[in-house]
């Protein structure tokens, strides 16, 4: 993997540009950890206290506050929104996990592999309940529309993803897909922050692009590390995506460059379950350069989403924002 | 089954009461089926459309067109809430059915019975999504935390059922286990159709308490259908909740004046699985006035949900209250 583009190979909860919202997403932590009360089942409260455990890089709150404090937002209301943003990616991974069966996610037992199918879907949903009642608390309608239109567009991702893209070398359909698994909840998250600090549509709409851009650059660096990173530290076998038929963008590259590479054709003509084929296609992807016009195609998603805040340039959360979306295409987790 | 509380066996849809509201339905079946728009994957789109086809009574959205018009709120956002209780309901059904592993329900096969664990699991996703979306729509705040805090309440319920209620033979379990399930969304239905009218506090609590004491008499009904009705109409298995451990009202009343008996000390015991005995127990119940007096406290609570609305006798609307109520412990299905 590319490396140096940000000095320093940063542990995100270290760096520089978490400094100005660590007490908030402490605050997040805490109000999500409150959501499952002694009215709840034990159970259930063990089980949000397990995924709350396991932690994550509370990027999308850090989001949330740094573009929120960019356009002076109520405190209180951005903590309410981040752990609304952070409570809805929980749910979607509850169930994703359950969906592909996965055991592990970040080094932790996943809910799936310790409870049963229902219950794990189950819990998603009440995190999912707990999240719209969090976005409700707001007290914002626009932004309560703009979180149950996100919820809709990560689920109908997951379900197009699940039904037609097996094995598909296809950018168009690539791009469609890390938007709704990804890029829409980063976009929301500096989006909704924004719109509860200012109504000017046009800053609304710059901080939407930053949300977005950065958002596309992490789905695209988490499909590069797939292929680079170690197993212990991203927390799942290299190559995985692809020995489950999804074809992601370093692979597009390897199959444009390589239209005839023997792995590439099995592919191309639907031979994605072939397993050793596949092993060999993942080194060969490795061995090659798509692995850096991937990373260069995210580095310019980054410069976009620097790009479109250049106007707040004199703010000290700029620094961070930009910080932050460099961080990005730096880390190795 | 007891009969004759409401003169007539009446079909659902044919009864007087639906008269004022049939337009209304209408409409939000037609913003039902809109919510998965060409956008989105067609095999959802199938889904919606097969979810839709099943039916269902549509009770919950009648509730929301009789109460609202009684306040005098607006139709449309009357329409928009209607959509929203009844997505909110099917997403649910969806997801149970999937837990139960249910092939049928209202005769026609579930979502599960068709499709892949993982296709139910976000589909049902998907119509939390628009339900949420829904609610958002009714643009009024209140009415939107009013919602997310049901859904918690329906899956928290669910949750309570599947970790702890298997066999409990116990009246706090059963009720709020049944309040969770169905209650809350009757009084949801109810009160917040009432919230768009009018924001007087006395009048709203009316209301609420009409909602509530109407669905716990519809569950309570249901419950006793699952012994007296007939698996046609019913669409499921006699008895099928007591071989799912699943402890109802007119167990309870049949333990509780049958404490030696052989069967009723098995599930005390513990021996819900035991099928051959359960079924003997089924049989007992049948025959047994468990089913009068479970039936007669579903009534109780008909006549208290009548009680709660008497302020508002002099209005069209009260009569088609008072008629879906008794509706209600009159109907075979």
């Amino acid at each position: 993997m590319r490396r140096g583009y940000f000095p320093g190979e940063a542990d995100f909860l270290s760096t520089a540009f978490i400094t100005p919202v660590q007490d908030g997403i402490r605050e997040v932590e805490q109000l999500m950890r409150s959501q499952a009360g002694n009215e709840h089942h034990p159970d259930l409260r063990a089980a949000l206290e397990h995924l709350l455990t396991a932690g994550g890089k509370r990027v999308r709150p850090t989001i949330v506050f740094l573009s929120g404090q960019l356009f002076n937002a109520s405190h209180p209301r951005l903590v309410t929104l981040g752990a609304a943003v952070e409570m809805l990616h929980t749910a979607t991974l509850v169930h994703d996990d359950l969906i592909d069966g996965s055991l592990l996610r970040r080094g932790i037992p996943t809910l799936n592999a310790r409870w049963s199918p229902a219950a794990t879907v189950l819990t998603g949903d009440f995190l999912f309940g707990r999240a719209a009642k969090l976005a409700a608390e707001t007290d914002y309608l626009p932004l309560m529309k703009l979180f149950a239109e996100t919820l809709t567009v990560i689920v109908n991702g997951e379900l197009t993803q699940m039904f037609a893209a097996k094995g598909i070398i296809e950018r168009k359909n690539y791009y469609s897909r890390i938007y709704a698994k990804t890029a829409s909840l980063f976009e929301m998250s500096s989006l909704a922050a924004t719109m509860i600090g200012t109504e000017d549509e046009t800053i609304r709409a710059a901080m939407k692009t930053y949300g977005y851009e950065v958002g596309m650059a992490f789905q695209i660096m988490d499909d590069v590390l797939d292929f680079t990173g170690e197993q212990a530290t991203v927390g799942k076998p290299v190559g995985s995506d692809l020995l489950n038929g999804l074809v992601t963008l370093p692979a597009i590259y390897y199959a444009e460059s390589h239209p005839d590479d023997p792995e590439v054709r099995t592919l191309a003509d639907g031979g994605w379950g072939n397993n050793e084929k596949m092993e060999q296609l993942v080194k060969s992807i490795q061995a090659s350069n798509a692995i850096r016009h991937a990373t260069e195609e995210a580095i310019e998603h980054v410069e976009k989403s620097v790009e479109a805040i250049k106007p707040f340039e004199h703010a000290p959360e700029y620094h961070s924002l930009v910080a932050l979306a460099r961080y990005i295409v730096d880390r190795n987790s």
